[in-house]
């Protein structure tokens, strides 16, 4: 399937990747897209990126209308071996368990406290809805985030012993900075808890919570001690995956994103709606091929299962990312690895959510 | 209360407005807010946003967090003698009656077909759910805009017999402008249907759909004929007012807003949660005093009834704008009320939604 001339450029871009990380990041920022290995994945994504900001291009598009959704969870961060909200909501059973001893004999909890997802998945979304109203409910969406950010700053990738934070995909992250450069706004649009995604969307990503698209909970506004407040109901108002994500991007959008990138059967839905729009439309899947660098998975497997979405790709045109010949990277020490760094940007994600940014860096 | 300088002032900045409609919008553009007399509500908006917006002052707020939300129906264009939204569902159940012949009979269509608002109001929310389901569902969001802006192309305001989009009060336009000018992001938050506004809250307030918070309707994605499309049901989903409006926000902008403003008690929980935040906050309330140029109305009124937040606005210390007597303009000839430039602006709102403005002005 892939020409010689890729394993040759694997190894030149591998080569200034060594340097790149040895130099420091700034060695190969002067390319387009830095990470991406010179593939029909990158050649496509900047053709089109050309043609809809062109303003002599029958194609162009006007700033306004310039609109990209990402999935989150396995497009633009590692899903593997598990989510990492299903991390957050763990841990956080866990240091709740002491004031619940009931917990200890009670599933889910139960099987919470022991790290059992066999048991966790096997109960369902009634387990897993158990667990968010233990955790994620009766606080207000600062709160929240609050601890979602104190979590952060401790908790680590239990294969890679990184920070979450560290365990973004590069590629990605230079992807978003290329279309936002290019007059996109950029949105997250995930099956995740959107309070979760907007603790850190604003630091990891450079998307602000008002471009965070997600799952979410009911509220309710009361008055507490004389002051008014919105807190978090144990109850979910809205799950964002599958065909809830064009409706809630309709919703809260207005307008059917110009381009769309997803990774699994859930975004299915969204990467049809989008480039089913009139004008040019651009869908791309990242698949997981990078059984070394990441984990190969697709069609069988239990997170974020890309099956029909993967077919319909080849009918519909998406471009395919082969992770492991596409991506000159896949993780690279960033700022939240840097321990001397550390501090600074645990104060800076965790006031962030505060009200006001500190210029902290 | 005001003093004798106010009625000189009144005098004076009557005649520039004079001289202004006469001269064209130009002649008094050069004012920080143009139609707000020279009143103590004019000077705590520009102190406030002078304050905030200088890096050197301890309230200074980073351009991130500057969000200002306004209702819509009295507080940036008229809601008398109804809202806008309920002239438009009793003229489409008018135009759809031909083809239900029933109608003639059956409440409410029939008090819709005759325009018996006091029906219509004592059949109470079941009556406007059912007119709802059968106007506003069962198509695309782009469809329904589309319907909305034919309507606003030839619909006339009962009492002025202007086009509902000359009805806006200008100078809440010249605010919206000054905010956006010193980098606030404006959001509509209204009880009204989130697409009815969508439709021309762009080219009229230059506020794009993303920024446009409503009543919502459920909705359901659909393959209609192999393509896939987000289709409106007929049931609410979310309904925008009171309480509803902070959880909105907190939903959609994930932020606290540091401005706020409304003009009844359907806001009141707006503005208390806006103004709750910690840092410089700033909450108004458009008090319609104005009996000869738009209508006296607050504590006993059947729309938009001012009463409690009144009240709080003096214990709060909110900016209450006496509309008689701190607008130097309320409604003025704009583009939309012009023969000759009609069709061009007919053509943009209604060419607006359908995916890609046209440059037509």
């Amino acid at each position: 399937m892939r020409p010689k001339i890729a394993v040759i450029q694997k190894i030149i871009v591998g080569s200034l990747l060594w340097f790149g990380v040895t130099m420091g990041p700034m060695a190969i920022a002067s390319d387009v897209l830095p990470h991406w290995n010179e593939s029909p994945s990158k050649a496509q994504i900047i053709s089109f990126v050309t043609r809809v900001t062109d303003p002599a291009s029958a194609s162009f598009v006007p700033v306004s209308d310039r609109i990209a959704v990402f999935d989150n969870d396995g497009t633009l961060w590692s899903e593997q071996p598990l989510y990492v909200q299903l991390a957050f909501l763990i841990d956080r059973i866990k240091a709740q368990a002491p004031d619940h001893p009931e917990w200890q004999t009670t599933q889910p909890f139960k099987a919470a406290l022991e790290g059992d997802l066999a048991t966790l998945k096997h109960g369902g979304k009634e387990s897993l809805l158990s667990l968010l109203a233990a955790t994620h409910a009766g606080m207000t969406s600062d709160a929240f985030r609050e601890m979602v950010c104190a979590w952060l700053a401790t908790a680590k990738h239990p294969q890679t012993g990184l920070p979450y934070t560290a365990m973004v995909y590069q590629p990605m992250l230079s992807l978003l900075n290329y279309l936002r450069a290019n007059g996109f706004r950029t949105y997250i649009v995930s099956g995740g808890g959107v309070e979760f995604m907007r603790a850190w969307a604003q630091d990891v990503y450079g998307i602000p919570p008002e471009q965070v698209i997600g799952t979410s909970l009911a509220s309710e506004f009361v008055m507490r001690d004389g002051v008014p407040e919105v807190i978090r109901l144990p109850q979910v108002s809205f799950i964002d995956d599958r065909a809830g994500k064009p409706i809630a991007i309709d919703h809260h959008i207005g307008k059917r994103p110009v381009m769309a990138f997803g990774n699994s059967d859930g975004d299915l839905e969204m990467l049809q709606w989008s480039t089913a729009g009139s004008g040019p439309r651009f869908g791309l899947i990242v698949h997981h091929t990078d059984a070394v660098r990441e984990v190969a998975y697709d069609r069988q497997s239990s997170i974020g299962r890309l099956d029909k979405a993967l077919d319909m790709a080849q009918k519909k045109g998406w471009t395919v990312v082969d992770m492991k010949n596409d991506w000159a990277t896949v993780f690279a020490p960033n700022k939240y690895t840097q321990p001397v760094l550390k501090d600074m940007f645990e104060r800076r994600i965790c006031t962030y959510r505060q009200g006001y940014h500190q210029s902290l860096g």
